[in-house]
């Protein structure tokens, strides 16, 4: 199973029989690999091939005794629970580098708002009638991304979602519904959620291969389009891959959609998750703007912005939402969305967040985090280990570190042979110092037996970026 | 468009073009009513029909100015903006009747850890590398809920969801990968979630008729399944109808499956956003239970426990979730949900209200709940008001307030001629009392001119129930 992330998915539905062959739970896996337990960093035993059942070390929920508002107990054990998790969240918030999330939070003024149960049911435009919500701030944050992505007031329609994996659901969805007939095209490395997005809507899915660098073939998407004149397209266009950060080329994708016979008969979605808030301030980066033939735009809201739950922002086009929405008396409102009911706490927090930093607060920060992924790709060179990154990318991609409890404390994000780490505004250079440290540190102990060398990686990030035995110059 | 809401939705894919051309915006629907713009309780004019566009009122975001930081001028915007909004919430809060949100937070120990970004990434059983979560405390929930509804911990598989809508897609989508020629059956008062997920998964949706009480119609069941005999079954089961709050009766309804030949070729998933949780504890109650042969459950969190974000509980048979899982090396997790990044506060909350309260405490207000529904009941009908409550249900249906800033101040759910109180633990004796002298004032007023009664509702509600001018004993 591993490094099968670009093969568990069907390339059309008659493989799906195949697949449902291939899932194991992870005991299952371990026993199949022949793998035992590791010892982790801590020095503790535990299995962690692929992580490991919840039961075991779960907070159970017990039954309250008659006399504990009496006794006071009950109260006493709940807030040490809660004590001993918030001392493990610090710790872990300390030593996360692998996924893009920026951990810089302070909310101070909004902490007064926790307490309230604010629901935005239903579409963002149209008030509902429970009173409880919060869309006055969701609409002002859908109307700086508007603005970002150039698209008009009266032009555009979007909500705040609850993470990236929704506004991919969303912008297929979308164009599903705009050509019911379409054909979904999307690069390998695209994120998982637009290949189950392919399987939830019944979808038939073509996987466009990638460059070394991430970035989607435009030579195999031409063919690949090719194969299919007859039917529309609908093509998922990553603004930042999930592992390696590279950006697809949309303007040569539009032009290939164009110069292959299918104007007017295609659907673009970008997949923003990461790079969709970050690219707007990269120097010299290809613009992502509804000023060209797209249809729809995500960004996750808890990454780069930084946001204490999970949310994203879902912008697209006025005209395509008739394809798809109902009116619902239930909620006097008009559904459009995936989830309905929407948490009302997330547009609090990145309306405060925009509001702080502006456009020029996250030039500032994207700048930082562009300049520290650059110290971290020419640290980890220098000390010989392969790594990668891309021109518009803050994503350094390296070999995966050998000793799995190295990884688990890093948090790092591994696909095989490679891993990386996402350099949000809360990666600072002390943190990069003091994971570089114990990596070379680490290095020296798993490769001591120089029969046994540190793997090649050519193959994942190019023989240029690869310090392998063989490939160092 | 009023009313329609049985309707707006087709029964096969080939009524989806005509439901297209149904759709408007609520300024056009104001316009082709000729509705104009009516003055709210609180006097002011504004076009209340079906809301309006949130532009005109929402907190728009300004690029800070450069020297903002040294005058302060910013930070005071933004408080005196969310002081602002704080006390409206306090002010809707105490208002609010019409959904069935418990408002009655208290969540004091919790507030050291809003400023963590928390997420569950994937699957709640499987770590992933991602460190800042709080599966323990999700895992404790899902065993909990586990046990109320009878599914050893060996055999279940869950998660807690973003709310009611996604447990609806996911237990649906479960049962079209474990028959995935299975024709989906839900009642014309199934939650609107049912038949977008029918329309999203591309599932052919056969809706059931029902009785007044809201109740799926069992011998229309009997007749559409023998219309389908060749296909399997996936049936939708309301464990309390959005609007009347009428339990779907499960032992009737499986043993007409059984009884029409769909032994071992049906899933049933329990719609039990709202009552799955109270129903456990209503004397004399039918029992939701996986001891019987059902798929799946989904019951809301932020409903009836309370919880400051929409959230759900989902249970199914794990057995089931292999037709569904990927393996995605990235997480080192297996995603079987449906949105990947997950909000790791809302277990949390769920965890503490659950450990708190306890089935006793549960057993406790849903008496409590019962008996201020039944309160409701009586006085509205003493009152001359037709009104229904369904014997296991907290959920009063009544005539439809014929002022719409009435409607909005107690932010009533309504649907055609009826409106609906859902009694939450939040909502008190005292609370009711004021609603209800308002309502008697106000239909003195509204009913003064005898030549223009208040409507029957017979056809909604019941004869017996009714209290128009007709019906009235």
């Amino acid at each position: 199973m591993v490094g099968s992330m670009g093969n568990s998915f069907m390339d059309s539905r008659e493989e799906e029989e195949e697949e449902k062959t291939e899932l194991l739970w992870p005991e299952e896996l371990e026993l199949a690999n022949g793998k035992a337990s590791e010892s982790n960093g801590a020095g503790e035993d535990r299995a962690i091939v692929l992580g490991r059942n919840m039961h075991t070390v779960s907070f159970a929920i017990k039954e309250p005794e008659s006399d504990d508002e009496l006794t006071g107990e009950r109260e006493g054990y709940m807030a040490s629970v809660l004590a001993k998790y918030r001392k493990s969240l610090v710790e872990r918030t300390k030593h996360h580098l692998g996924y893009p999330y920026n951990l810089d939070l302070d909310y101070g003024a909004l902490s007064q708002l926790q307490h309230f149960s604010i629901n935005n049911l239903g579409d963002p435009f149209i008030e509902s009638n429970y009173g409880v919500h919060s869309r006055q701030f969701e609409v002002g944050v859908l109307d700086w991304f508007a603005r970002l992505w150039e698209l008009e007031k009266h032009e555009y329609w979007g909500y705040i979602t609850n993470c990236g994996t929704e506004g991919n659901l969303h912008g297929i969805l979308v164009g599903r519904e705009s050509f019911p007939d379409g054909i979904l095209y999307a690069s390998r490395e695209s994120h998982y959620s637009v290949f189950k997005a392919a399987r939830m809507y019944r979808m038939h899915c073509v996987k466009v291969d990638t460059l070394t660098s991430g970035e989607i073939d435009c030579m195999d998407f031409r063919a690949k389009l090719l194969d299919h004149k007859d039917k529309p397209a609908i093509l998922n266009v990553n603004i930042g891959t999930t592992v390696k950060g590279a950006v697809d080329d949309l303007d040569v994708l539009i032009q290939t959609l164009e110069e292959s016979g299918f104007k007017d008969r295609f659907y673009i979605h970008c997949d923003g998750a990461l790079f969709g808030l970050m690219l707007p301030f990269v120097t010299r980066a290809p613009k992502v703007t509804f000023k060209k033939p797209i249809g729809s735009v995500s960004v996750s809201g808890h990454k780069f912005v930084g946001c204490p739950m999970p949310c994203g922002v879902q912008i697209t086009r006025l005209k395509h939402i008739n394809a798809l929405a109902s009116n619902v008396e239930y909620l006097a409102s008009r559904d459009a969305t995936i989830m309905g009911s929407r948490n009302g706490h997330a547009p609090l927090f990145l309306w405060y967040t925009l509001n702080r930093k502006g456009y020029r607060g996250f030039r500032k920060e994207v700048q930082k985090c562009l300049r520290n992924a650059h110290y971290l790709r020419d640290r980890l060179m220098a000390a010989g280990v392969g790594a990668m990154l891309n021109p518009l990318s803050s994503t350094v991609v390296f070999e995966r570190p050998k000793d799995e409890g190295f990884v688990r404390r890093w948090q790092l994000a591994c696909e095989g042979n490679i891993a990386h780490v996402v350099v949000m505004p809360s990666v600072t250079i002390e943190k990069l110092d003091d994971f570089l440290d114990e990596l070379v540190a680490g290095r020296s102990a798993w490769y001591r037996d120089r029969s046994r060398p540190s793997p090649c990686i050519a193959a994942e990030i190019g023989q240029e970026n690869c310090h392998c035995s063989m490939h160092k110059k």
